[in-house]
């Protein structure tokens, strides 16, 4: 019998939490690792499909580039931001279609999705609904011991929905 | 050398064309074939999806009955909806998410997707933009040959559709 606990024994394993902003033209994309209280960011980006592109094939890109995101990562929880709808119904629509293929997805894995509004991840990150897109962005920064800000804003945009949905979790 | 041409031979292939009206309780649909200036209903029915279930096994019910309508028929065109907006802002965006995926799932079996919107529909069925859903159901009833208006109205929405894809096919 050991005298010792092994130490690896003993650590916890992280969690891996992947945010997404979801978007027709760009889907931001925010994987992190949660380790007790301690989030680490892993990847970011974001996923584009081109304008003059048929819908359905800018849908299957968003599907086949999420697909390969989630094997790639095996996220154990996704957030996604819910859609924000006082500017433009048009792309309202539009994102809202790409935010049905990104549910369907995450759902055909079996991951549990957690949802947050806009106002939800000011609050979240800044303690403040009226928070600017750069406060929010330099909360994103400092949470997760970042030397810049992550560019596209689509990636710093999903890392601060990994960083809520990592508060639920 | 034979004297007559055989009349099979000489026989058009019909066109299977389905038709939706997407909806994320109810997403109808309606497979017509068109042959020559003929048209013919096969099939109509709704894909529904129980409101207390979690969004993402909503949208993969609708997913995975539409393929399966997709594999029974094999339709060279597919009609859809487009998404009025006037009404309620909360149900557009779960239509959308629904649509996202039926546009998706069609992508994915590389069938061209033609869409309408219902003032569309309306004036291809009726010649009239005001005409009510009865007046639009009634046509249905009359192109197909039909002896009653098929239920439940969205089937018979996704037959409308249906009809507007083959008038354009």
């Amino acid at each position: 019998m050991p005298k010792f606990k092994s130490p690896i024994a003993n650590r916890q394993s992280p969690i891996v939490i992947l945010g997404i902003d979801p978007g027709l033209a760009d889907t931001g994309f925010g994987v992190i690792e949660k380790l007790g209280h301690q989030l680490t960011a892993i990847d970011c980006g974001s996923i584009k499909t081109p304008a003059k592109t048929l819908i359905e094939n800018r849908l299957k890109t968003i599907y086949q580039e999420l697909n390969k995101l989630i094997k790639k990562y095996r996220p154990q929880l996704i957030g996604v931001e819910q859609i924000f709808f006082a500017k433009n119904a048009k792309t309202a629509i539009a994102v809202s279609q790409a935010r049905g293929v990104i549910l369907l997805t995450a759902g055909q894995h079996h991951i549990p999705i957690v949802e947050f509004s806009p106002l939800q991840v000011k609050m979240a990150l800044t303690s403040y609904g009226q928070a600017s897109k750069n406060q929010v962005e330099q909360m994103v920064k400092i949470i997760l011991k970042l030397k810049s800000i992550p560019k596209p804003d689509d990636a710093a945009d999903a890392l601060a929905i990994a960083i809520c949905s990592a508060n639920q979790s």
